[in-house]
């Protein structure tokens, strides 16, 4: 490893603008949002094209140089914080919407295209961006191919993966492949767009995207739901699935309302107060769209899955109900939570919900936990919640220590680790409660294919 | 390679009931629909589940025996066809349609089990198996997620691969792997399941998966359309897709027409002939829905896209009109059709076809061109029916030299030279027009990780 050497080399071809190395950026670009390690990266490069990428990769190749990929940071799972020395890539300039595809509903973004920015050019075309959650305002398209970003919309839309019809990308080796163009049918051999989504930068670079974009919802309305427990949550979801096409099913617990109401951040739902809720949406596309999902709910009032329910009548009350959902992150990070990201099959969830409730009771009687998810995916944020009497440190000791319980159990019903925040540093030494150790052994070798050298994301999702 | 040695070690884990070597069988199970082979297997072994298949993949590479995987042999490229002397593993015998999750409308099936099938399991469930395609009564789920199969209904459901939720696989070193379960949301590293989708058994078999299920479709409508020319074809898609979500958008030329009528496989739609046709199919879910449909057909009349149509008015008069184009395969297989299957993107269709219609005019003025094609996916089958006078063999030289003019234009407009057919042997001179030279490498580097002793499907896609 010659940093100096390999510097040299890279100012050959970037401008002084494209390489910063004081203290300030190297914090900046050196992490992102996982709090729990200490940003070391050794520069930050600014690359303005996929050519500039690919002439990086060959010189940290040349000079063993480990390379970070680096796109909005807002990642939960480290895997874009550089703690070992290593030379950060961002994508932040490489941030242009290219051409679009009336016809096939497509266009083409560089890598560090905003996720809002392409949402607006999206509804400019009087189209939709259908992957949507909380840091679309900062994270980069390239991030979210890189970790198969999900969110609130995934019932009906599907990941980050779905939405992508063409890559570009640079290889650990330095090769620029163009991966499937923009075709919905191609049967000529290995996808290996599928490989780059979701590989957490560990293969190379993407740089380049064609994405799908949607018709537009028509009418998207809300409702909010009183539940007396959590069977009901499931119970809910397969009354309304069965006649409805969703658009969101999400939930929450009541330590997540009453938190979000008291800080002002929504406006109460109704007067009741129930353990849990629901908010589903869909598009009311017309009466007997309207008159179906009356009818369900109902029904579900009638069975006692319900207690109490409200529905949007305009899209300013749509925004009003979502906001309690869409407000719960934010309001809890003052409570430092300790997050978990999990899901199992809906088949599995209630049984999965009353073991982990039952672990952390047994070992933490005195922690609050604050539930909320996509149940509609089976996925299930778990947020354990700091008592005032501990200091952090103490308090995710404690927590890492109960997480070998949270997996077994999430290993017990085969399910996931991490749903939708990646492996990145703070997953790893969990990915075999998911992923078996001969399948580990396949993405090593994997990697060694693409990246023979190991210097793309080294020590993220797994150590080779 | 020692045949011998290796059916002696089989002999030992099947039964006498799971070997076949009559020649009958070694004829019948040795290929596919495609006709240019002559299938020449060693024996065809029948295992009954996925130990059955480790063991014998494990034997075979003990034995550097080849093995090629077999489904229900529809494929049009001979990506199943055993012409040199390999041993043919069929999934015949594993045909059980196993455990049903009702929450997240999943199936669990063997890879044996015909398409058809499931759909039926799906309705009977009141659910929908959404991949339909001519050879469903005989296809597998095993070939159709090998070769990442289309059909129909791709426009509004996606192809296999978007239906395929977990995989059961044995790679080529005998390795068994789970792959992801069955979740919406997993980011927990590579998705080996992507990779063996579409990889026509090069990498090891596919030996069950775990498929969604869909909604059921509510009040299918179709309608066909007279179409001037090819232009108003992609006008009217465009058009249509704006305010309808459609489930179909298949054409046809007149010559297609013609041929299903004379044959009396289905009725005339309407009085007059008109170049093109169009098969479009929505779900009249309401008032609404009717309406818009009927707001852009008269748009489309009064524009001069569309000359006539007619649209169904019952579930009959939908089968009806779905004959028109379902029965073209069949109908003119009876002209011994030279068959391309490519695609481009919706944007270049028009461009892209004119260059077509030109270099067949240029050099053969006497053959008879026959188009249909699943024009929402930008899926063209272009096909070219032998002329009386020439013999079958003096035909198929004659369309392969016209061939790389044919795929140099795909190349052109960046499209496929294979978009739902596979490569298997009959498109693999041709791979170079779709995938770089690099990308080639990729793939023959990744297969050395699954198969380094080269025993599956041997020759298929590349030469490794």
């Amino acid at each position: 490893m010659n940093h100096v050497a390999f510097l040299t080399a890279v100012s050959a071809i970037l401008d002084d603008s494209q390489i910063k190395s004081d203290s300030e950026s190297l914090n900046h670009w050196g992490k992102d949002w996982t709090k729990h390690f200490t940003p070391n990266a050794t520069a930050i490069l600014f690359p303005k094209n996929t050519k500039q990428v690919a002439a990086i990769v060959r010189l940290a190749n040349e000079h063993r140089v480990s390379l970070v990929p680096s796109g909005g940071r807002t990642g939960l799972s480290a895997g874009a914080v550089a703690a070992h020395g290593e030379v950060v890539v961002s994508l932040d300039k490489m941030n242009a919407i290219g051409k679009f595809y009336e016809a096939d509903r497509m266009v083409e973004v560089e890598a560090g295209v905003i996720t809002k920015a392409l949402q607006e050019f999206a509804q400019s075309k009087d189209l939709y961006y259908a992957v949507d959650f909380a840091s679309s305002g900062s994270s980069q398209l390239g991030g979210n191919i890189s970790t198969n970003a999900g969110g609130i919309k995934v019932i009906r839309y599907g990941m980050t993966r779905d939405q992508i019809l063409g890559l570009t990308v640079v290889t650990g080796k330095g090769d620029v492949l163009e991966l499937n163009g923009g075709m919905l049918k191609n049967a000529t051999g290995y996808d290996f767009r599928h490989l780059f989504i979701g590989a957490e930068g560990t293969l190379g670079f993407v740089t380049k995207a064609l994405i799908k974009l949607e018709k537009q919802p028509v009418n998207l309305t809300a409702m909010v739901l009183g539940v007396p427990d959590f069977g009901s949550v499931v119970q809910i979801l397969n009354e309304f699935s069965k006649e409805i096409t969703l658009t969101a099913f999400e939930f929450f617990d009541q330590v997540a309302i009453d938190k979000v109401l008291s800080a002002g951040h929504a406006k109460e739902p109704f007067e009741s107060r129930t353990p849990f809720y629901v908010l589903l949406e869909f598009e009311a596309t017309g009466d007997e769209v309207m008159d179906d999902a009356m009818g369900v709910f109902e029904q579900c009032m009638e069975k006692g899955f319900v207690l109490d329910g409200v529905m949007s009548q305009s899209v300013g009350q749509l925004h009003e109900l979502w906001k309690l959902r869409e407000s719960i992150s934010e309001t809890i990070s003052a409570f430092t939570p300790y997050k978990n990201d999990v899901s199992v099959l809906i088949t599995h969830l209630n049984d999965f919900i009353s073991n982990i409730e039952q672990i952390v009771k047994d070992n933490y009687p005195d922690f609050e936990i604050c539930w909320f998810g996509h149940i509609g995916d089976g996925n299930l944020h778990l947020n354990i919640l700091k008592p005032n009497h501990l200091s952090q440190d103490e308090f995710f000791a404690k927590c890492q220590s109960v997480n070998q319980q949270v997996f077994e159990t999430v290993q017990k019903y085969q399910g996931s680790i991490s749903a939708e925040h990646g492996v990145g540093m703070t997953k790893k030494p969990y990915l075999e409660y998911t992923r078996s150790p001969i399948e580990i052994e396949y993405m090593k070798a994997l990697k060694a294919v693409f990246d023979p050298n190991g210097i793309m994301n080294k020590g993220k999702i797994f150590d080779a």
